[in-house]
């Protein structure tokens, strides 16, 4: 009888929940779920309590809702009998973290807290606490912290010390009400499984975990702080269990959430960006992959321990067993172009769009890809949403040159696409410079899949081949893997990622290859992109964190 | 019985009759001609042949047409007796110029040369002749030419001989078969009145004459191509008239095409922009006068004779006798705005705009206006279209900083008028540090009268009181002031442009004062600007111009 596993991916707008076959990694089905309050950004849902510029908040219940309403929906869709599903994994957007009681019960849903925005999910991209990261970052760098060199040299206000402090500094009535403060991936998984776990994954890449030291020092939390030196005994956990790990059975309860079985192996909470990793068959160094989404995240994985400067960080065991997992990223990729779409595009394209029966992407990427390298005369520095990788820094902001009376729409959204292209060779050759290869990229996510120009564009200007995963919801499948490394082989499914990244992972045969004298043309670009990147985002000029800090003075005292 | 005259304005888009009232200036009638061929910047007429970057050409048909088409309406709109039109003015946009045969016909309409683009009208917005107006400075500066100092240094690629330098270099057989190379302005008075005339103001202004030295000497014009030595006296004519003065009589065929008596008193040409001074009141030192259309000309009058480094020029009797006449101006203002209506509004506002009723603009400004002063977080450099003034270049480009995913066009919008109005604030103070004194600004054109938002930021930026012409069609209105002097005071006119302006020029009630909290925060951001301003604009960083180099490039290699 034929073993499948379920994958659950929590993206930024929306769940995916996808039923697959363990012997070969087929997916039978699929659903989706929107999130019904979607990313909060302007006022509390209900209260209508109005948020401050950088806050971005989530829903829990947006998550419980998700396994509701897709996992059902799956096991309808394939007909597949409940019992034939032995595993399930889920993935997260990562560092989501909320504050919650004993029970496992966030704030935002108790009445008397539902109107603070502390108290419900802080998003990956919340911004809002970059005072907190400088401090994290200011007060490491005095007590000669050895670990700041595992993250670059940075801590990210994304990150969870982060947003804890922020609510401890801001809130400290939701710090004191927060029994546990919680990845929402290992929260997810809690309410599956009635059991609080801790991943290694989001422990390692966003909360300052190794597997070697552990957490940072109490005195260091101390110095932050004096009620944040027990952070870790009184709100989270030093018992930290590795991905590929079982976290437990599925409980009664999320049974008839689900439809699946109660004591259905439920996997260890991982990473979006992480599980995708063995799903594009990566389990070795040298081949980048690219989860390519609202944001990218880079991932590598390398033999040696290398520091590198301006990178995400670095986990060892953090993506797969036995390798160091280096984590570099974008934070303004599919919302680059998103953001274009909504704001700058002309009625007239729209119609245009329209009248083709084509999505206006479509209609945008065919009209950039009949332009010439550099015959818009444009640049921009892809910084819209900060800057997560080299230069570590959420208050730089985007930057658009050479436009012209005759600038048209097409070569403005090519302008952007070219401009992550660069972010990401910078990327690129400071992991190569620090003794990180890279060879190829392997592309994932729902980028690839839609604009085939943009994946040419970055083969050109990085010079390397790119593969793109055969999944069209890679960390969906990776989820799906660990399940099955979750269940095990005695119960149909695998003992490790690698075996089951052997059968279940698989690549597209197309590859896009470098055009020789497109990427001649781009040395070009590329050198100016490298001198403004360099003269905005490295202190020449900072003229971009001043506009921001006279932006934000103007809208907090409105 | 009341006498009349009636001025024409050449714009850029359409050409204007206004029907004036000479006792009062009051304004009896108007009617306006969009040229048919408009500006001339991708293909020619009929052939199809398509043009380089950076070219604008017009079509000389439109401007009979314009006489044809408006001046018979006006008349017959008014009611008035062609007997009691006294006078007639004209003002066009400047440099613009083409080659025509010994009896006036424009080389363009001839079969032989209307497939070549050098054989139609060169308006002023055409740069294509950079490379000519390189060479032109530096050989002036290589020869020590005095006359380079009364352009601020640089004659720009706008102007009369860059263009015409760019005929004999591209084309050596237009430039044979041009009997006659002439200011768009003159050539339609010679086809009003059947002589040819050439004015002191676009002489003055565009093509390097001097009341006190005439034109740059034969060895000057020798060195810049031999063919060229004899430009002035085979192509050109060494009697410059001064405006004010009377050009001729209408001629029959004129008298036809317009409805108007034959010998109607014609003006020697002159510009636009200048003739909106007078219309506007200003006849005295301190009031800098802004006509703000599709770009922006500043001219203020000063009593000694200053070098100002990076301005237009000035004109001794050049705007208004008895004064030199300090012309400045920014090549991109009002069609920053409309560039940014047609290529980067959203359907959603324009949905808006047609369910209230609005015009986009307007819609536009109604957002705009409720953002508080650096809220929205956005810088942007004016030269989309260019430098005109300052830095004189062509090659910059335009440039937008500060963009984050939450930037609505409104705000892109606010940002450019910013951006327009602290190019105002460089060219007043450059003017203000040279000796050139400047208390109050004095609008007219289209913008004031349709964007009340862009007036109070202007205000605000400079620091400066404005004030409005009552005129909606100033250079209309100051061209049939004109008319009126050229009719003389025995005909019912006046003997001098002061006598009219005493009582044919008004301006509005109403002024827009700097709001003193608004300009105590522009101080930064202008700051901000002057950085930015100087870094890309005074060469320590040359992506501008390097980008555009390469755009160019690209585009004649297709």
């Amino acid at each position: 009888m034929s073993k499948y596993t379920i994958g659950v991916d929590f993206g930024t707008e929306s769940g995916r929940a996808v039923l697959v076959d363990v012997s070969d990694g087929r997916e039978i089905a699929t659903a989706v779920y929107p999130y019904a309050n979607g990313v909060i950004d302007e006022r509390l849902p209900e209260s209508g309590v109005r948020l401050e510029p950088d806050w971005a908040l989530q829903d829990p219940e947006d998550y419980l809702r998700t396994f509701q309403q897709t996992i059902p929906v799956v096991l309808e869709q394939s007909g597949i009998d409940p019992a034939q599903v032995i595993g399930l994994g889920i993935d997260f957007t990562a560092c989501t973290m909320l504050p919650v009681k004993t029970d496992g019960t966030p704030l935002c849903l108790l009445p008397e807290f539902r109107g603070n925005p502390h108290a419900w999910v802080k998003l990956w991209k919340h911004h809002a606490a970059q005072p907190e990261a400088d401090a994290i970052n200011a007060t490491a760098r005095a007590m000669g912290e050895a670990w700041l060199d595992r993250y670059g040299g940075k801590i990210s206000s994304e990150w969870f010390f982060s947003k804890a402090l922020q609510i401890l500094n801001e809130s400290p009535e939701i710090y004191a009400a927060a029994d546990r403060l919680i990845e929402a991936a290992d929260w997810v998984v809690w309410q599956l499984t009635g059991v609080e776990t801790r991943n290694a994954c989001t422990a390692g890449y966003k909360a300052i975990w190794s597997k070697r030291d552990g957490f940072p020092s109490k005195a260091y939390f101390g110095a932050l702080h004096p009620r944040l030196a027990s952070v870790i005994e009184e709100k989270m956990s030093c018992e930290i269990l590795p991905v590929g790990q079982k976290a437990g059975g599925l409980s009664e309860q999320a049974a008839r959430w689900t439809g699946l079985e109660p004591g259905t192996a439920v996997a260890i909470a991982n990473v979006d960006a992480h599980v995708a990793v063995p799903a594009t068959t990566v389990t070795e160094p040298g081949r980048m992959v690219m989860i390519m989404g609202t944001s990218t995240c880079d991932m590598v994985l390398g033999t040696e321990e290398h520091i590198v400067p301006g990178m995400c960080g670095y986990v060892e065991d953090g993506i797969v067993p036995g390798f160091f997992g280096y984590e570099a990223g974008q934070s303004c990729v599919g919302d680059h172009f998103a953001w274009f779409v909504e704001h700058c595009v002309p009625a007239a394209y729209e119609l245009e769009a329209q009248a083709r029966g084509m999505d206006i992407h479509a209609l945008l990427e065919e009209k950039a890809a009949k332009l010439a390298v550099g015959e818009s005369g444009l640049l921009a520095l892809d910084w819209w949403n900060g800057n997560r990788s080299v230069l570590v820094d959420v208050n730089l902001t985007g930057l658009l040159i050479g436009a012209t009376l005759a600038t048209k729409p097409e070569e403005i959204y090519r302008a952007l696409i070219e401009a992550t292209a660069y972010g990401k060779r910078i990327i690129i050759e400071t992991f190569q410079k620090n003794g990180v290869p890279i060879h190829e990229l392997v592309a994932c996510g729902g980028l690839p899949e839609k604009n085939k120009l943009l994946m040419q564009i970055y083969a050109d200007v990085t010079g390397l081949p790119i593969r793109v995963s055969a999944s069209k919801q890679t960390p969906a499948l990776g989820s799906a893997m660990f399940g099955a490394v979750a269940a095990g082989k005695a119960a149909g499914g695998y003992d490790s990622i690698y075996e089951a990244a052997q059968v279940m992972a698989h690549l597209k045969d197309e590859q896009y290859l470098p055009n020789p004298e497109n990427q001649k043309a781009y040395e070009r670009l590329y050198a100016e992109y490298v001198t403004l990147h360099d003269y905005f985002g490295r202190g020449a000029n900072d003229v971009m964190k001043r506009l921001k800090e006279i932006r934000y003075m103007r809208q907090v005292s409105r």
